[in-house]
């Protein structure tokens, strides 16, 4: 999905919050913002946002010298994710549709962004989402997928999130015959997951970790890793969590994705078709 | 008042609101967001948000090929303001204190910007606003000042707020043997009077309408012609309305000024010990 003027400020403001959250002096986030500014022309319409996201972030670390400017914000993110475990374990052993469950449950760590910045009530969202309705639906899909599927692969997002994606995992582990991938970027960009938190996860348990070795904060097959790449096209299923996966490979891939997120701005909510906020499983 | 990094993202998001506006399309819209990137780093943290406000939206009067993008918002926004001016009236007429309710007025009319783009109901805020005390409150020492006042000037800001102006000039002459006077902009930029709207208002019933020259949200004695900084300097009292006004002369003028505005964000809110939406009065 390509960029929207919108972007290039959500791009800027975006690192703005990084400077607060890094809690930058005034002169140095200046400059981040300055020398963010001098590179912004160099793009068009016909980028992505986590491609020109992979540019601004690594404006930061160079700035910084600090090849993981959020390191911490991830590692409370994780924290925080952690103690959830055993109320979502209760909330997947008392339900009668464990996958759909399992799927709120992902989707509800998305939720989980900028970790230590916005104060949210996970609990709250948990509860507000295990009530709520996919806003696109494709579910039953998935389901139907899934029951003949032998290779099946989960797209990493933010920290934190890869949390409730071990539970998503397991329960895929434990109802379907499958073997099963969960693709990191490949080094640390924003908050997202890479090698490093997924293997320090219970992930490894259910599925085999894959480096994609994308430095975008999104799957783009651009930058993929060959390896990532047969993974991924050779799969029966693939479950992308979060926008930046999606706006990486939406109108792009050939082949068919279960996108899995929550809509946090107007962009791609207006791209698909739905309001901010909304829950989305939408096969594309 | 110098730019903190906040408003430089402040800055590039007013410009996208501003081609949202004017109904422009993608295209026009990111040419006119990469110029500014292009242009933001000529800047540093030692100038005022409307000196660089100047330049971006010349960018955007450039690219439109506009010399007053925003002048239909500017209609809009006096239209929707003389509607309230019977309203007005009666309350000062029923008013114990009508400089007072004259200077709410005209503090509530700085809530008219970007008219057109933001649905707000008017009638709520100034209700609201007549209860509402001033954050900080420097009634007394203006009411005393006035009393021994021979010459006032007002520094307007937006278009629709000067229609409020007006209401405030009409109570100022007919409580005080003054000469009033009322600061226009040198020239169309963004949504500010200039001495055309202030001419079309009754405002010319009241006060000599004085072109200051300057190209800035703000009156900015950098761009100031000699004409209005001597009727600046000589003034016995010097109210300025809006936040443009208060960036461009606070802390950089030595000659004291009541500062009349509404606090529209986190900067200027700290800038002075507020928080945004409370309404200041502030001598300075």
């Amino acid at each position: 999905m390509n960029i929207k003027p919108d972007c290039l400020v959500c791009l800027f403001n975006q690192a703005l919050k990084t400077t607060k959250l890094l809690n930058l002096d005034d002169e140095t986030s200046a400059k981040i913002l300055f020398e963010i500014a001098k590179i912004l022309p160099n793009y068009s319409l016909n980028y992505t946002p986590p491609q020109i996201a992979k540019d601004t972030y690594k404006l930061i670390e160079e700035i910084t010298n600090n090849p993981d400017p959020l390191s911490k914000a991830k590692e409370i993110s994780i924290q925080e994710a952690k103690k959830f475990k055993p109320f979502l374990y209760e909330e997947i052993k008392n339900s009668d549709d464990k996958l759909l469950t399992a799927l709120k449950i992902a989707v509800a760590g998305n939720v989980i962004d900028f970790g230590a910045k916005k104060q949210f009530n996970l609990e709250n969202i948990l509860n507000e989402i295990f009530n709520t309705s996919f806003k696109i639906d494709d579910y039953l899909k998935l389901k139907e997928q899934l029951k003949i599927a032998k290779k099946v692969v989960i797209i990493g997002d933010n920290c934190g999130e890869n949390i409730f994606d071990v539970i998503l995992a397991d329960v895929l582990k434990s109802l379907y015959d499958i073997e099963l991938f969960y693709f990191v970027r490949g080094k640390p960009i924003i908050n997202d997951v890479t090698i490093k938190e997924a293997n320090e996860s219970d992930m490894p348990k259910f599925a085999t970790i894959i480096d994609t070795g994308v430095p975008t904060p999104g799957y783009d097959l651009k930058y993929a890793n060959e390896k990532s790449k047969k993974i991924f096209n050779a799969a029966d299923v693939v479950i992308a969590k979060g926008m930046g996966n999606f706006e990486s490979l939406y109108q792009i891939t050939n082949r068919e994705v279960f996108y899995l997120f929550i809509v946090k701005c107007n962009v791609v909510a207006s791209a698909i078709n739905a309001n901010e906020k909304d829950i989305i499983l939408c096969k594309k």
